[in-house]
């Protein structure tokens, strides 16, 4: 049994990396974070460290028999990686979930079996699928590369008109699939948790806005109708119990209107942490990193409830942390930075969340 | 100027400590602990740390220079180390604000010469002096060390038939003062900020409880008047505008009620985050430990309100902690524990604040 005292390892020393350590600090834990880059912020509130690479074994052995359990805070951790640290040590959540979270196509079945609907896809893997694939799913569709896309990065559109060989050397000739457009009215999220005796709760579903494909704010609450709000937090617990999931995730949706009524459309998985989840800081009674600490341990998960009527998060990239002396300023604004020193174009070096009360 | 990235030092490395440091975290400064025990609490969530004595100069020069502003999370910083930090950093609070606190005469002088009331003191460093005491205050009375009392160490009581030298034998005949007693009604604190640009702000009053002489639960509102609580906070902003003081500090009061009328005596102030403080982790806008950092960073305070119609803290002292997991189950239940590894009777382990929401 793990209790305060026992350490928990994170693999990854970013900001969620950094606020999963500084949860598990406030709940006793000590923390080892491991990650490849010196100065990761993560290492500046871990009760120890590693700086050695995700494939260094005789580090990750190091590291997983020094702790009691090991999280991580992204989704491509290699697979040799995760069976390495499984030898030794508890992994949550498991390589199953990382597994499918890893690759957009296995990933995508593994949902549509669920019953659970997708956007339409296909495998590419030679021209000859991807003219198939186009023949099948129609335009406008984006062609995705099937492992480590993120924020925008290994996409392509395929328009009306594009040659949709070229659009697939844009992003190397990787293995891909082809994914269908869904005219979405908004993208939604759900962050809940669920322990390994089957425990499970769910947050306010969530509004989110991109830009330049990297997520902007996100709004609590959402703004659907409660029937949508139920069936998203159904289908993260459907997919929560087919993986045996342990820790938070994410489930990224589409909000379909067709003649006024809502449907959902499940983009993607992130077993993990989610940047859709920081509201939770501050804007909820127990913040998804407390609650990620609180599943891996096998503790009782805490409160969902939502503080205030109406909570908004907004991220701070690039240069948008310039800001933060007015922010300190604003009544009821909660500022986190996270320690980077260089805030590069596209970087995310901080959020703010904004709580409204319920008065007024 | 300090601003995101700059180190702060922290003077202490028990919970308080801990939790400017995580406070400092989440507005991205580095932190940098300097503490002589090995294994301190707050050493597991800094960026740095220094294991040495309050008296290694040469450690202190070294630490002092490292960062960009120093802090203290305990009155009995010697004199001589905060002169010395004071020569090659910023020290907040300032020194004369530890030199008041550190010395219970100096501290109801300085009080009482503010037109604040105070029990009766008189200064006992000889029999003679102890005598001359004793008939002018009357009996009871408690007879205190100057120096480095707390939760109760270092006071004896001095009842209508105890001989007083028997009494001041029992505190080593230490240079006391003896302090008239006083009928309070309940114990109550106020918790406030200043800045060196004079803003101010401060916290709801809170009533505490204390068994064994340690604070045992804060409970807020405090249920005084508003008169009352206005007063209180005057006081607070009076004690803190005359020492020029920068930072949270803490201010204890009796609150006693003569004919249905209530005043406050001022107990002591604690140039510091204070444990009757706790209650704001969670329970308002802002934790007193991120206002602590605003305040000693130049930056702007931020707000004060209290989350909830009634926020409850307890303090888990030594096996107390043995029900954090019943506590990790209580919804509206918050448990911050200290990393520490032996539940030794009297040791502050962690608290439990329990927040109640507005309805209902």
């Amino acid at each position: 049994m793990i209790r305060p005292g026992c350490t928990l390892g994170i693999l990854g020393g970013g900001q969620l990396g950094r606020m999963i350590a500084m949860a598990a600090a406030q709940l006793g834990l000590r923390t080892h974070v491991y990650a490849p880059e010196e100065n990761s912020p993560a290492f500046e509130v871990a009760t120890e460290y590693t700086i050695a690479a995700y494939e260094d074994e005789a580090n990750l052995v190091r590291f997983a028999k020094a702790v009691d359990v090991v999280t991580y805070e992204f989704e491509n951790v290699p697979s040799e990686t995760a069976a390495t640290l499984s030898a030794h040590a508890l992994l949550a959540p498991n390589a199953q979930a990382l597994a499918v979270s890893q690759d957009r196509f296995l990933e995508k079945s593994f949902i549509a079996g669920l019953g659970i609907a997708v956007a339409p896809f296909a495998p590419v893997s030679s021209e000859a699928e991807l003219a198939e694939a186009v023949e099948r799913i129609g335009r406008p569709a984006v062609l995705k590369t099937r492992r480590f896309g993120y924020d925008g990065k290994g996409q392509v559109k395929i328009g009306p008109e594009a040659d949709p060989i070229a659009g697939w050397d844009e992003i190397g000739r990787a293995a891909s699939i082809l994914e269908g457009f869904v005219p979405f009215e908004r993208e939604v999220s759900v962050v809940a948790a669920r322990t390994a005796s089957g425990a499970f709760a769910a947050y306010d579903l969530c509004a989110n806005e991109h830009r330049n494909h990297i997520l902007d704010t996100t709004a609590v609450p959402a703004g659907v109708s409660p029937d949508t709000e139920e069936q998203a937090v159904r289908i993260a617990r459907s997919i929560a119990e087919s993986l045996d999931y342990v820790g938070v995730l994410a489930v990224e949706l589409f909000l379909v209107t067709d003649d006024g009524s809502e449907r959902l459309v499940v983009n993607e998985i992130a077993p993990r942490v989610h940047n859709s989840g920081h509201w939770t800081l501050g804007g909820a009674a127990t913040s998804q990193f407390e609650q990620h600490v609180r599943a891996v341990c096998g503790w009782p998960l805490g409160e969902t409830a939502r503080l205030g009527r109406r909570v908004e998060m907004k991220n701070l990239i690039g240069h948008d942390v310039d800001a933060w002396e007015e922010i300190l300023a604003e009544p009821g604004a909660h500022l986190h930075l996270y320690g980077k020193t260089e805030a590069r174009a596209g970087r995310k070096m901080g959020h703010v969340t904004r709580v409204f009360p319920d008065q007024g």
